[in-house]
């Protein structure tokens, strides 16, 4: 166990606070290396052979496991692989194949649009009378009924930053007889998840947020161990079946969650992310948790002091937040892209929300000052009022 | 223009004979320095900036024209992303939307699994009585009939290499009113594709066989310009949406070839590729053809004379052959192994056959008759017949 930061473990830019590792985490300092080895020596001079004798054939399922101890979730019941947005059409595939009698799948407003549109696709490719129903993320617990084949939400808001409790909902989920499907992308490498205790069935989640595995790093699946050798694989790929190198003619679905495997995996991703994960060795989620709550305790309280004209659209009581804050402002736009031209890095989500993440691995309490001081000042003077920094067509 | 072969271009093992780039090619030389980039400056330096200030967010569709422009393909049809199997599940779900009265898809039994594996998931997902109809491969043509929604063939047989024309096979589809959907996993890199001329719906194939992309590289999807705007997006991701960045509650397409894109892309393995598919700046696809067919033809005559124990599975007429010979062998799997212990790397897809590709880009004509040789010597001494050869359960 070490004290935290750690930034000697990561490779950050010079004159940079990053407040963006929610979005996109930044590169661990053993990550080039290991991702040259694979590059050089594993495809280079193992070819073909590299399947066997570096291991890529099982790394999706212990990548899997190494992230399984993540989020409190056993041995063997995770494994990776493509996007978030498949990986939530897997989950939600099997959900409704699991509940043949009922139509509705109910989410929230707020969740990642991703999970949404899936859904949406799912339902107009079933073309059997589902129905998306989404509320309001307060009104979730009060909208599950038995009419419901599943409850699909992210645990943590991208971009408010709202926490649901995932033990009272799967509950309630459970009470109704609906599969519970949880989104992890805010939440893996954030906060202390106990996903066998929930008791949910399904999660999903991405690797390039909190967990530091690279742009574009591969997704997890959950599922919950009884449920594994039932649930039915939508994306029935080679790699999910029984004996992919018996090349059957016939799919028949691995024992367990490697059903879940669909296509040849990413093997120089699913190595910078296997590298990345190291890092989790040396820190503990409670640990890591309670240095978040602190770190964001902080920013609301400076922010609020220093810059009245932001208005905090997270939740105030830690309990019900992630590792991240977001304000609005009516310039937020223009203010976050002069934040960045001043090494300040959070990110922006329409209408007006300016969003922070805090990542107590690599940030500090004097990060946290030295970024409020900027963003005052940038407030103060309206340095944000400048043509380079009004709106276009920008990806963050 | 160059003349072939260009080991100049690749990191190849010393004392390889490499007979294996139709499963995985091998690492062009340049590629290590740009995957490192992306790692250590992209990533590292620039972080989620790195997303407009690296162009990470246009590499999916600009990798896409570099492929199209080796497949016969217009600038704007193809787009990268994901696996092949998830490839196939998006250009059969959206053909089968287009023909909604109709029940049946054709297929093959020589088709790659996977291939297969999908549509069967999709069937039961759309649970709507739906059929996968397979022939042999010799029997296609005439099976394609108006009950046909869909005819989905791989061009190159993945065990034998035997060939479908793709033309007359389209012609026929079309009479029939079926869409057509080619699988080019072991035609893209190999052959001269002249897919608009083929006027066929869709394409799909995968880029770390030919193309050299690396373990787990993404795939391809390419659609007939005039069918782009209203093909159905089943897995209707965020980075498929129009304006993704708006996060819009409901889902709208991109207008055009992007709205199959799904998740966040794998920048790396796309770097990766991106850079691979420079090799080909400086050869052309007739070319390569030519030096293939030659190559093949040598391998077989020399085998035939060398190893009467080994039947040649693949058509003897280099027409109607892809870039592979595949020779039955009863003790096939052993000898493989033998082989590969020798430098000569093939491989094997059960149940005896030994399967062994032919890229003019680092093979030569001298390789060919080394690798002829290594094998003669392997049958005639009985080489194989040791316990280290039996089979067990590998990947290749």
């Amino acid at each position: 166990m070490t004290t935290l930061p750690r930034k000697d473990l990561f490779d950050l830019p010079e004159g940079v606070i990053y407040l963006d590792g929610n979005s996109l985490g930044p590169l661990p300092k053993h990550v080039p290396a290991r991702v040259a080895e694979a590059v050089t020596r594993e495809w280079g001079q193992e070819l073909i052979r590299a399947w066997n004798s570096c291991g890529w054939m099982e790394q999706p399922l212990r990548v899997g496991n190494a992230v399984a101890r993540l989020i409190g979730a056993p041995e063997g019941s995770v494994v990776m692989g493509d996007t978030l947005s498949i990986k939530v059409f897997q989950a939600l595939s099997a959900a409704l194949a699991m509940r043949p009698d009922r139509r509705v799948i109910l989410s929230d407003k707020g969740n990642f649009p991703t999970d949404l549109y899936m859904a949406e696709g799912l339902i107009a490719l079933k073309n059997a009378g589902y129905e998306l129903r989404t509320v309001a993320p307060e009104e979730v617990a009060d909208a599950i009924d038995d009419s419901l084949a599943a409850v699909m939400l992210t645990e943590v808001d991208y971009r408010t930053g709202r926490r649901h409790d995932m033990h009272a909902i799967t509950d309630k989920a459970h009470a109704a007889g609906a599969v519970m499907i949880w989104d992890l992308a805010h939440s893996a490498g954030a906060l202390e998840i106990d996903l066998a205790g929930s008791n949910c069935d399904f999660a999903v989640g991405c690797t390039y947020k909190y967990l530091n595995g690279g742009p574009g790093a591969p997704a997890f699946i959950y599922i919950r161990p009884d449920l594994a050798a039932t649930a039915q694989p939508a994306l029935s790929g080679w790699l999910g079946h029984d004996a992919p190198f018996a090349f059957e003619q016939g799919y028949r679905p691995a024992p367990g969650i490697e059903r879940m495997r669909v296509g040849t995996p990413p093997v120089l991703q699913m190595t910078a992310l296997e590298a990345a994960l190291e890092v989790w060795a040396e820190t503990d989620m409670a640990e890591i948790r309670a240095a978040s709550v602190a770190l964001c305790e902080q920013f609301i309280a400076e922010v609020e002091t220093a810059c009245p004209d932001l208005h905090l659209v997270s939740p105030r009581d830690a309990q019900h937040r992630g590792s991240q804050v977001s304000f609005a402002f009516e310039h937020g736009y223009a203010a976050m892209q002069a934040l960045i031209a001043r090494g300040v890095i959070g990110d922006f989500r329409a209408p007006d929300v300016m969003r922070f993440g805090f990542t107590p691995l690599y940030i500090d309490s004097a990060d946290v000052s030295a970024a409020v001081t900027i963003l005052a000042d940038i407030i103060d003077t309206k340095a944000w009022d400048r043509p380079e920094f009004h709106r276009a067509n920008r990806v963050t």
